[in-house]
């Protein structure tokens, strides 16, 4: 009988719904962002801050934080107050870079950048103000001890600081204009600029957790070729997209004789490496079996966008 | 015999060399932020955050972290990392206060700001590097709990946020060219500008020392009273006192018509209130007895200082 038939076949499993998983984190991490910062007095500062950290995004760095912690075994709560403080300090870099006398943006995620709404000067500060609150915030974690606590902290600082993300801006800014920017370079570039915050998010995700050093290095390979992967696709995007699709204004790398991962590969090599980077990525999550199904349906996800 | 009544005199003290105390800590505190901070790749960011950072300065941060710590029981070299990290915190807020965009200041300690020498792209990522190496230095801490260093960079997040040095600032730019700012606004101003950091300063020594929390609020109010009794002072100096003294424009707070304490109150008036805050401040040590010699005599030489 068919019934029969049907309830002794092996159970077929569902795909995962990328998508759906992706909503329900969004909204949870809004949430925790939106009563993570209230306006109090002086009133300017706060609104320049809620600004631009709530105006919306994929929050690929607290989601890649909450999935990380959930897979190796903690919670969202625990994970939470870290996951914001990645999206504060991811806030704070785009504010920053869009400076005038840094890449000079009008628009950001389809609205004006925080200078363009606030001034140049409440701009600064509500970097400054972000960045600092980001570390205050992690010491809000409940249920954590203080030592897993001190590495997420040490782990942040790093990810943003001269050694990560602030580095890799300053030698983006160097190679500005010049045509025969190296591949070397321009990995450096990425890997500071892009990859360190991506990385943090998921090893700060598996320290929270408890997971050991061994399987720390894994996490931190995966989030690198993630991160990687991520910036050849934005790329690609730069040049194949709409300013519509973007939210931002497109074809500024080749406006600005920018040496890419495209310009320098071609478009069809960039989308193949991209693609390897994202294989080798969800290898290293082979121990974590259909736990790792979220963190390896994103790094799908992250060759497959279009914006 | 003389020489007998000299022995069975009672050991009359010898009064407290401050500057001998200071030059001493100060010598300690350039070794440490000289060797935080190596050069690396690249070289630029970590050569212009070295530039502010190792610009001079009297360190008085530091200085009040290391000496709260060690009248409360605790050491040097547990205080230490913390000391370097107020000190890059400071630093931060002079290179950000300093840009065109700001207060736009060309002359800092003497020599050309950050943005003169580097440009303002680098001297913005420079900020942001040392605000983020500062969160990150505190976690190097030895012989401490972890608990203890988590709430230093609570209060350390907190004293250069919106709710401390950031929200003064903005205050402070909002009321720029307004002559009838009021008493309360201008305390709001200093307290969180300048006071903030000088109370977290005292206070993470507290606390690194392991000082108990109604001690911790006595150490907190000491450092509050220094600290307006410090703007207090920096305000007289600004009309007082000449460029070379300063190493700074002298009388910008007149050309940019802003109400200061002396505008409020008058020079006389200013002096007396400066050191009757030196006093109360003075009072709240009491219980320490002989150990709170070199913070007594760095609140007196607030007000008696001429540059």
């Amino acid at each position: 009988m068919v019934a029969t038939d049907n309830l002794q076949m092996p159970h077929e499993e569902a795909p995962f719904d990328l998508s759906a998983y992706l909503q329900v984190r969004q909204a949870q991490v809004e949430a925790a962002l939106d009563s993570a910062m209230p306006i109090i007095y002086p009133e300017k500062i706060y609104e320049a801050m809620r600004y631009s950290l709530l105006a919306g995004g994929k929050r690929l760095r607290p989601i890649l934080c909450l999935a990380t912690c959930e897979m190796a075994g903690g919670t969202i709560e625990m994970a939470m107050p870290t996951a914001c403080a990645l999206e504060m300090v991811h806030t704070m870099s785009l504010i920053h870079d869009d400076l005038p006398a840094m890449d000079n943006d009008d628009y950001r995620r389809g609205k004006l950048t925080n200078h363009k709404v606030y001034g140049e000067d409440i701009a600064i500060l509500a970097g400054d103000g972000l960045l600092a609150y980001a570390f205050e915030f992690v010491v809000t974690t409940q249920n954590v001890a203080a030592q897993k606590l001190l590495q997420v902290i040490a782990r942040l600082g790093r990810a943003v600081g001269a050694a990560g993300l602030v580095g890799g801006q300053v030698v983006d800014l160097e190679s500005e204009g010049k045509p025969d920017v190296s591949l070397e370079t321009l990995n450096f570039i990425h890997n500071h600029k892009t990859a360190a915050l991506l990385e943090a998010s998921v090893v700060c995700g598996g320290i929270l957790a408890g997971t050991p050093e061994a399987e720390l290095q894994r996490l931190s390979r995966y989030a690198q070729n993630i991160g990687l992967a991520f910036q050849i696709v934005d790329d690609i995007l730069d040049i194949t997209a709409t300013q519509e699709e973007l939210g931002k204004t497109a074809g500024k790398d080749l406006q600005a004789q920018k040496v890419t991962y495209p310009s320098l590969w071609g478009l069809e090599e960039s989308q193949r490496q991209a693609q390897q980077l994202v294989q080798a990525a969800a290898a290293e999550l082979d121990l974590f079996g259909k736990k790792a199904r979220p963190l390896i349906a994103i790094a799908n996800f992250i060759t497959s966008r279009t914006h």
